[in-house]
């Protein structure tokens, strides 16, 4: 049998401790760089721009309608009523292949392109149209109703940049000027694994002392709610040989790979063991809770961030470490925002390290009140769903109610 | 040749204005009912849950050691330091079989079932392991570091309620439960029709006249950032052949139809036509800017709204009457916040009907201020992709800076 007890302790002093800054800069230095890729604009919704996108043509790109109505010449619009000779109609998307004459008239359409020589619009309603086919223009019209070529943008103007995350308008903008298709930042490839021979998968029956595998699902969709592409998410029992192997295996067909379980100073943490192993080890311990022995190391040219297997720092750890990560390969920065809120109870529970509390906010009269919503366990898992803030309670501090805390709003859906 | 005129303002005079609040009424009593669907619960991301989640078994659901560590009996419980025999090892996801006796100790892992017997678990840390495999407990704990069954939620909890937008830490709290489905409601199929002879597609060469359809690929995507289902999106002429043809096979494919162009008061604006013929007109004229003409009619059981063709009155038509049937048939209500802001500038071209004009907002040391983002014209797509809200202007009414206005805030992307 082995020393349990000694190994333990071993690992466990052996950790060098940082701080969470000091841990996002060292992902931030191994973090893979963007990918660039060209997309259908149909489908960039929600992905960022890696191009300035410049107008080929000016907009509109000809003389354009403002409504249906008759075209008339500048030397006809005088004298009113005026009888005139319809000479064609223009429906929108359709041109005039004639020249108007003096004292003719053209039915003309809203959007459609207005010859060159005519001057003005009239508006349907100031028209009247005679059983010979004439028509007659009952009064004029102050406005030429008439948009002008290049009124909205000129040829050149730039109409997005670089960086602008991609919405339905600015789809439709694209579209207006016949991109077909632009430049964007591809999804980060990710591999999510669960590790312990403790999980359970949704269809089997419950085992005593077996749980079921309830951060794969987690992180599968926080990594898809961020924007990330999930190419694998399995999980695999307590034993370094399996865990080496799917590591090999992930670490060809992802960007980045995201463990969950085996990073504490037990015997069958084997996380721990395979970011020792790996050689580039980042980090295995931070001063922070939960999640202090929140490990990330480089697998064969693959960042791993291991997360704590306890649903809450999992959680934590992911929006704490991870989410910006997924974020910049995107080209857009962290969705997180960090501001001061005032906390609506007591928080005595000092610890040697700062603790992150999954917290929900509201408006109050006086400004902004953060309050713990359910546990504040790391165990804990009734509270991820209702979670739209982290607030930090600085270590070795208590805090009371009506203190200013620092506040990480989450993007919440 | 027809007799333009006369036609186009006979089917303008005859339109019957109602409220936008009128409009909304009678687009509800014909809209479709929200359907549900049994989905992986992997798949339910951004889904809403239509039955409660109950727990099937109470969490934890056997005594949980929350530690690494050594389980010791309540008898042994005293006189530190002990030594004890090593009987067995827990890992997590495993039961010890036998039954632990007096002066022994079992090692057992974190998150590991603790047998009925054992009253504490003693962390590793006040723990040595001697040569020959007995075990030293050198001091004894204050805690148990046992999680009692049922600590985080009893059996028969409700986990989660009809109506709860699923997130990832729903995803979690279902899967910690075993659940492999769960109810959710359907996402609303919706068909998009963009209807023009002017209109070219992506690839196309610039034609003079013609311009690129921009408000189809805009409704696609809003459509999709609001949870729809695009089962279609096309393009048409200017025919009411092709377009009854059209809406034919769109009844039959589509929970919703959403058309833009044709709603007008033109000889070519065949949707006013089809909506007039289907018998079943909701409204064609609507006492708001821009989208007076916007209509709405059941075609064949389905529901058509029919949008305008100007870019900015199909944006704002889309977000001021469909978003809420298409978030109401997800089980949803609607995600734009109806609030008050002050106006940053004058703004001061009356008009008969209320206007609603895209707007962005922001946060100052004065409270929340609204303004125009660029154009107020309804022909303008230069500022969909910046719209942040809209802002109400009521009808024949001119308003100054610093007036306080009605905003409807978009859940802008």
């Amino acid at each position: 049998m082995k020393k349990y007890a000694s190994e333990g302790e071993d690992m466990y002093l052996n950790r060098d401790v940082i701080t969470l800054a000091q841990a996002k800069e060292r992902l931030a230095a191994v973090a893979p760089k963007k990918i660039t890729q060209e997309k259908q604009v149909e489908e960039t919704l929600g992905y960022i721009l890696a191009q300035d996108i410049i107008a080929p043509f000016p907009q509109p790109a000809f003389r354009r309608s403002g409504y249906d109505g008759y075209g008339i010449l500048a030397e006809d619009d005088r004298d009113y009523p005026i009888t005139l000779t319809l000479a064609a109609e223009v429906p929108a998307g359709s041109e005039l292949k004639k020249k108007l004459q003096p004292k003719e008239t053209i039915r003309i359409m809203t959007g459609a392109k207005v010859p060159d020589e005519v001057a003005k619009v009239i508006m349907l309603e100031n028209t009247h149209m005679l059983a010979d086919g004439k028509v007659v223009i009952k009064a004029g019209s102050r406005n030429d109703n008439i948009t002008p070529i290049g009124e909205e943008f000129e040829k050149g103007a730039v109409l997005l940049t670089k960086g602008t995350l991609i919405n339905a308008g600015a789809i439709s903008l694209m579209s207006a000027f016949g991109f077909a298709t632009c430049l964007v930042y591809k999804r980060p490839k990710v591999a999510i694994l669960a590790t312990g021979t403790e999980l359970l998968q949704p269809k089997d029956a419950p085992v005593a002392g077996k749980i079921y595998n309830s951060n794969g699902p987690l992180l599968e969709a926080l990594v898809k709610e961020n924007g990330g592409k999930v190419v694998y998410c399995g999980q695999i029992a307590d034993d370094i040989k399996s865990l080496e192997e799917k590591l090999d295996d992930l670490a060809k067909k992802a960007d980045l790979i995201l463990t969950t379980g085996g990073v504490s100073v037990g015997d069958f943490d084997f996380l721990a063991v395979a970011a020792k192993e790996s050689g580039q080890l980042l980090f295995n311990k931070l001063a922070m809770r939960p999640g202090s022995p929140t490990t990330a190391f480089v697998y064969e040219k693959t960042l791993v961030m291991a997360l704590s297997g306890n649903p809450g720092a999992c959680f934590t750890g992911f929006y704490l470490l991870f989410e910006s990560l997924l974020q910049n390969m995107q080209g857009n920065s962290t969705e997180i925002k960090i501001t001061k809120m005032k906390l609506a109870h007591d928080y005595q529970k000092p610890n040697s390290f700062d603790r992150y509390l999954r917290g929900t906010w509201e408006e109050t009269a006086t400004g902004k009140v953060v309050s713990l919503v359910g546990s504040d366990q790391s165990s804990a898992l009734g509270n991820l769903h209702l979670t739209t803030c982290f607030f930090k309670i600085p270590h070795d501090t208590v805090v009371t109610a009506g203190t200013e805390v620092e506040v990480w709003c989450l993007p919440y859906k």
